[in-house]
């Protein structure tokens, strides 16, 4: 960002960050590989309603942007490890404020204390 | 978020947040009271290309986040005041943990030590 005057175009790095994460699922995908999800049907199974079209790019697409490793494990029958990089765990670690913040936010909103209280992964 | 399996759904609070700050401008006009903007046109004159209609429209979906907020000034002629509201000064101390992974991560695929070494507001 230049001193001055705020550019949109300047803050393509964090633009494109939060766009990013923004995107439906992204986050949810990332935060299984968090919980030890490595196996296609691991994440299917940890992340509720996705559809193996949309995991499937998701993947992909995050494995494109550095944040997830794919890795070919040579076993009979060839099985597909997928895993966090380092540059993904920093990702989910700076994410870590932006969620406190919507937690209590909400809580603030509907006045739920133990959400309030509450930590968020 | 459940324990055991991810609903994107149950992160509501999160998805939310990760929306908002990902809409276009937005993360702007939050940097621009950050940096002291109060009146519309230190706003338009801090944000280098966004429109009146676009200015005027994130000002007014961001007091309805209440994170930013209005005050009428009654001076002659009247005056009207945005600044953030202290939800908003808190959602972006929340973000410079992102920021500064995005510069980072920027820096490492330019090669930049400068970008490596600098700060992002």
């Amino acid at each position: 960002m230049q001193r001055g005057s705020i550019h949109d175009d300047t803050c393509p790095s964090f633009q494109g960050a939060l766009e990013l994460v923004g995107r439906r699922w992204t986050g949810s995908v990332l935060a299984a590989a968090l919980q030890g999800a490595h196996r296609f049907g691991e994440f299917r199974a940890l992340i509720d309603g996705i559809s193996d079209r949309l995991l499937a790019q998701r993947l992909k697409e995050l494995e494109a942007e550095g944040l997830i490793e794919r890795t070919v494990v040579p076993s009979t029958p060839v099985q597909v490890h997928y895993g966090l990089s380092g540059e993904g765990r920093a990702l989910m670690a700076a994410l870590q404020p932006l969620a406190q913040w919507s937690v209590r936010r909400a809580a603030r909103r509907t006045g739920d204390p133990e959400a309030e209280a509450g930590d968020h992964r």
